[in-house]
């Protein structure tokens, strides 16, 4: 984001945002319209807020976005039992309808007041129908869709509503750019997109074809700003938070995980592999311990609330089973603590990261990035990470217990040179592929996508 | 199968099957090594039955095949929870490993016991790995396997340990050809076996290149034998049952499923759909009658019996909400009862099948070529038997209530011509595809691999 913005400032861009606050809400509503100025990198750029009413905003977000689209792209359902779909979704979905078409109408709006040709960049799947719809209002314009999750295969997809699924994939077909953050996603979408009456697909060229117009799909793996987060980490306030957590720790060595409370990220299967791996290398007992730094999410949710406690009971049974009263294995921090994630990075000896599937990670990113202990990754092949990261890490099946296990034990027995070897080509991928080069392969994107357009003319 | 055994009484072929009874198993050991000659359709062919060690068929058909490649295949998992692979899994697997050789090693045997050049037909994916073991055995061999499952897609098959998706994968890379149901099977499979290092896919030509051969990937959707199913039918014993069930109607129309208690039939959304439909149309009340004939199914999983449980419960929800003395909304017989089943299929008015995902799906098929009253199919589109009956079938998504109920009202107000109309055609497409095609066309798939092989030497 903070890149984007950045580069959004260098050429006076405009961001259009849904207000989410209430004083935000009373700025969409006032006089200016929620139009407003914000100082950027270099120079400024400005922001418009959208007024979304909030009964809208829960089909919208809370049952379209978060309970379909996310479950579905992130194979999270129980298929057996779960989803059921009825009348309600009905309701639902008219609300991410309308909330699309809100943004849509406001992009060409403002690029109507701005004048100019125009390009825009549509981020992420709870915008997913606003290409088509922006298309039809605007034509001429040249139109960039990324999907920061990972992408449900054709298969899988099918298990959403008819209108709901050829809704999303064809309002994403309106761009004339798809970006995704790993091939695997990428492809995923070509399959489905291809099974739809009128779409042709070059799997070789990565492109589909429908409606006489040509849609690219480019594969860009987004990043963190390391100099940004290096800054961050500087802080007293980190390097306080650090002392802590190193007296916390004692002696132990220090197994990390940071991430959201949400059901992609596999916490309870990370707490069973670490009470397998202290079952089957007894000698470790005493000398590590876990540490699992969880941020509340999506608690609206009924899903998420009972995840919420199957993770701390998991990690109960942990300690239940191996910890005394000297000694306890695991430890689970349940807020937002963001300078507490800094300072755990800058000091584990493992870092678990195992999601189920995942669009990115950049826990993945940001551990090696700031870690000065020579930590060690272990790293799901299920995330996008694990595309650019996963050489240098030790790859796991998020499901398969015991090779999570085995990579923990590795991770703490591995001799201190390779160690260090792998976190200085984790931390080199990191500062080698900064955020300004995934915006920069997006423009660039839309800028061939308006010399196409330039040249071939929709029938 | 039957067609299969006929060819094979043409061609003098020779089955190999694991020997399940206690007598099979006797006859394994005993002095002819379970080899016996058995009538044929046009002359005899030869069986060889093995003997499979009990404790070792346990872990290779109940925990891998049953297990593991068939909740992978179907999307049965509660990814968030299960599955969960331990140390369990790797004894079952080499059980699994141990038994594919056990037949790959009876068939080349055979293979060299009858001479001449020989061609080898492997079913299913409890023999996904007999291609590659056989391959090696016989460098010479021509070789197919079909799978009559659905297959996993490319992302959702990740979820199986590294080794037994590879495993899987590369076995049945072995054959010379691979054999599906439907395109989306064949997709699924070419999309997943490309992403292992070595294999080249060439998606157009639906082929795959690996260790310099070729392996051909083919759709032939299987049949049933409409000759002698409709002789089955026509004995005085499933008249009798017909009478019955035509007594236990009265004057209700009669909405039909008959399946296997399985997972992925999508029993309880049926019985919730059809709730929904009772909800919403009222007018239907003391008009219809819902029988489900379910026959018992892997009882040796716990799941299932779970399974089994919620679905008479969720009939029992239908009942108790909609049922009065006089009448009761939905009947449930759970056993294995073949001559029931051809009954019930003659006098339906309503078909409804909707599993999850079904590789292909027969009741599908025999239904509409037995059936009198111009019944009509309610059929998922995720079934591989959609592809070929789904234009005159209501189609549904199996996830979606609404949907489902709504094309139970459909079909249940349908005008007669319509409904007898579509019933002409879905009978007419189970005619015109008698499982003597889905044999030819896999002969002549290896017919035209051998001679391909003839050509190419491998290098």
């Amino acid at each position: 984001m903070t890149a984007l913005l950045g580069a959004m400032s260098q050429v006076g861009g405009l961001w259009v945002a849904a207000a989410l606050s209430e004083g935000d809400r009373e700025l969409a509503r006032g006089p200016a319209g929620g139009r407003m100025e914000m100082p950027g990198a270099e120079g400024t750029y400005q922001v418009r807020l959208l007024d979304v009413p909030e009964d809208r905003y829960d089909g919208y977000y809370n049952r379209i976005s978060n309970g379909i689209l996310w479950f579905a792209h992130h194979y999270l359902w129980d298929t057996v039992r779960q989803p059921v779909f009825d009348e309600a979704v009905d309701a639902a979905w008219s609300d991410y309808v309308a909330v699309n078409r809100q943004f849509a109408e406001a992009l060409a709006e403002e690029a109507e007041r701005l004048g100019g040709p125009c390009a825009f960049l549509v981020q992420d799947y709870h915008l997913a129908l606003v290409p088509r719809m922006l298309r039809e209002l605007r034509p001429d314009a040249t139109i960039a869709h990324f999907s920061h999750t990972a992408i449900a295969g054709l298969t899988y997809l099918r298990i959403v509503p008819v209108k709901i699924r050829e809704g999303v994939l064809r309002g994403m077909l309106g761009a004339d750019v798809l970006g995704f953050h790993s091939q695997m996603w990428a492809e995923n979408f070509l399959m489905s997109a291809r099974s739809l009456p009128g779409v042709r697909a070059d799997l070789l060229r990565s492109r589909l074809v429908t409606e006489g117009r040509e849609v690219a799909v480019r594969i860009h793996p987004i990043s963190i700003d390391p100099h940004g987060l290096r800054a961050e980490a500087a802080t007293p306030e980190v390097a306080r938070r650090r002392r802590e957590l190193n007296r916390w720790r004692g002696d132990n060595r220090l197994i990390l995980r940071v991430d959201r409370l949400e059901l992609s990220k596999n916490i309870v299967r990370g707490f069973r592999a670490y009470a397998l791996f202290l079952r089957t290398h007894p000698e470790w007992r005493r000398r590590v311990r876990f540490l699992a730094l969880l941020s509340p999410s999506r608690m609206d949710l009924p899903e998420y609330r009972e995840y919420g406690a199957e993770c701390l009971e998991a990690a109960e049974e942990v300690n239940r089973e191996f910890g005394d009263e000297a000694w306890q294995p695991v430890e689970v921090r349940v807020k937002d603590d963001h300078p507490g994630a800094l300072a755990a990075y800058g000091i584990y000896d493992v870092l678990l990261v195992n999601p189920i599937f995942d669009g990115m990670n950049l826990v993945a990113m940001e551990g090696p990035l700031l870690n000065r202990r020579g930590g060690v990754l272990v790293l799901s092949r299920n995330a996008g990470a694990y595309w650019r990261m996963g050489r240098h890490a030790l790859a796991i099946n998020p499901f398969d217990l015991r090779e999570t296990a085995e990579a923990i034990a590795h991770a703490l027995e591995m001799p201190r040179e390779e160690r260090l070897r792998r976190a200085r080509n984790l931390a080199r991928l990191v500062l080698t592929n900064p955020p300004e080069r995934w915006v920069r392969g997006q423009l660039e994107d839309l800028e061939r996508a308006r010399r196409r357009r330039g040249r071939i003319r929709s029938p």
